[in-house]
């Protein structure tokens, strides 16, 4: 495929556009994700609060989407507060920091966010390289469009990678919402190659299963999808045996929320059932994820498995559909043997088995 | 395991009895499938217009329920019509067949068990069997009651050899409900060894994902296993791979729909998934039913899968999940081919593989 990233960022123009800087009159708009599918509708913040209370109400989810919204939220401090000295800029800045850091304790993007952009802070004021409010303020507009940047420019090299395994008239098996709605870009992880292979004409299409029990597959993957008038088709999570059986998918591809040196994937609960199958029926099975997504210390006996809320599974959206009293096992992620995966798709290039070499190779830390 | 089916009959003491009949005032109770989990309401029938409509409004459920509900239907003919001669009587009972099989036209057990009450009605007449309408009744009600015993007697036996596989401490994942409620008779194909088991002291639990679209796993499986008391863990369909995988599970036992004369087995959508990551991590899977279900004369790619409303996938319980306008596919059935099965249970001997041989050994039509 003879394009360029520099090609790709122009050809690339999603509807969708889930985090907007605008720089007219300093504001932070968001893509409410809270109401969807059934709302379109924007919120546009001032402040780093407004943008705390967005970010602890899920308006805005996903890893990179949260850290590239707060890193704007570090921007609005300044807009918001009007310091005069550069010393007041700073103090307004680690307040800041504070307010977007208690909105979601464990987000490891977001804590990162607003220490980068705190210590760029006070580092350029050292070095001399910004000597006003005026010229910080600038610094920091521009890191924060700079951490967009290369979210996208990761994503839109995985897309490319994944693209080049893509056929004329091919459909894609995801898993949950690996998207541009979780990354804030409007390209995403699993979705990239698609969204790219659709940008440079291609015709290919998604079968979307609804990935109890958040159905983040119905609610976000089939919206984005539409929304870019990429065809998509959405299934039940029992049906994805089926639709590989019958032929109707060429390729599976899902993102993942932490891979293992040796090549073990943890990701949405789903993810497993899905390699199995596509490995047993000789559909190729790609992850797709940056290079962050890596763990090289930890062996997979080591990973918990988180459990969630007995009632995500007894009820759907507030509404019952099981006895109140039902004992549930509800784990949100699954682990996926590295012997089912085709090959694992990052920024820095594409890794193919055996991957307990082949990982640091790759991912090289 | 040594207990004979007629000590099994006298173990086997279900809290929950779906179907009911009454001779001390002539009406069939019904348990309102329609209204579970949420509600446990019986209703009362007294002639054959009751009962149609209760089929009709899902009040009970599952092939061979439905036929031991119709065959009382008939009974009930009698009971509220009080004809006087026989002549009468098998007008009477014409009529009724007429209603019942309205009730849903494509239910075979239903045309099934009133053409076999209206014709051994019009025997035992014409052999002078039954000179009376008293007699008549008597002759009817027998055979209804025959008609529920040798399904329980089919289930109990296919219950004792699924048993004689469990071992103490053992978990069995399912698929679907085809248990007691589906049946009628409290005991059920894929659940009967785990009942079974259960009614023989041995400490079993079961596994039920909740089998989207329909949530037949949440609103059936759990509430007629917690009814009994035999520990019961509910899933979502995403979460079947991990159990497996992390050995919370020892065998799989599910239903089927039809199965052919080379072990094809088609059943509820959902199915597959689970044979296909059994087969690979060498979990016995097995599949339960009597031989009624086998069908000897199709081939794989001659049986249709049923597809059903897009709405289904679109809302749960009425409550909309996803876009309006998403496309969806909605399977009712898969298929799962033979090498994925270790054997396959009727109430006339257990098959194993290779089943293009065996199917015929003890199908034997």
């Amino acid at each position: 495929m003879k394009v360029s990233l520099q090609e790709l960022r122009e050809l690339f123009k999603p509807k969708l556009r889930p985090i907007q800087w605008e720089d007219s009159n300093n504001t932070l708009v968001l893509l409410d994700q809270s109401a969807l599918p059934f709302q379109t509708t924007y919120v546009t913040l001032k402040d780093p609060e407004e943008v705390a209370s967005a970010i602890k109400s899920m308006k805005v989810r996903g890893a990179p989407a949260i850290g590239i919204t707060a890193a704007y939220g570090m921007v609005l401090a300044l807009t918001s507060r009007n310091p005069n000295t550069l010393e007041e800029a700073l103090r307004v800045l680690s307040n800041a920091k504070q307010v977007l850091d208690r909105a979601r304790p464990t987000a490891v993007n977001l804590s990162w966010a607003t220490s980068h952009m705190l210590n760029l802070s006070k580092e350029a004021i050292q070095d001399g390289k910004v000597r006003n409010v005026s010229e910080l303020l600038v610094a920091l507009k521009d890191e924060a469009g700079r951490i967009f940047q290369d979210e996208l420019d990761a994503e839109l090299q995985m897309g490319l990678y994944g693209a080049e395994r893509l056929n004329d008239g091919d459909t894609v098996l995801t898993q949950c919402n690996a998207g541009g709605l979780a990354t804030g870009t409007g390209l995403g992880t699993a979705l990239a190659p698609v969204r790219v292979a659709h940008a440079l004409g291609m015709k290919v299409s998604v079968i979307a299963p609804e990935t109890r029990p958040w159905l983040q597959g119905s609610r976000l993957t089939v919206y984005e999808l539409m929304a870019d008038n990429i065809p998509v088709t959405l299934v039940t999570d029992t049906a994805v045996g089926l639709v590989m059986y019958r032929g109707m998918v060429q390729h599976v591809m899902v993102g993942a929320d932490r891979i293992l040196s040796d090549g073990h994937v943890f990701n949405k609960i789903g993810t497993f059932k899905e390699a199995v199958i596509a490995h047993e029926l000789g559909i190729p099975f790609y992850v797709l994820a940056p290079v962050s997504t890596f763990d090289l210390k930890s062996r997979v006996e080591e990973v918990e498995i988180e459990e969630r809320d007995p009632n995500e599974v007894r009820t759907v959206r507030g509404v019952p559909i099981a006895p109140e009293r039902v004992k549930v096992y509800n784990p949100v992620f699954d682990v996926t043997p590295p012997r089912y995966i085709t090959a694992i798709i990052t920024e820095k290039g594409v890794i193919h088995p055996p991957f307990d070499k082949n990982v640091r190779k790759v991912v090289g830390r």
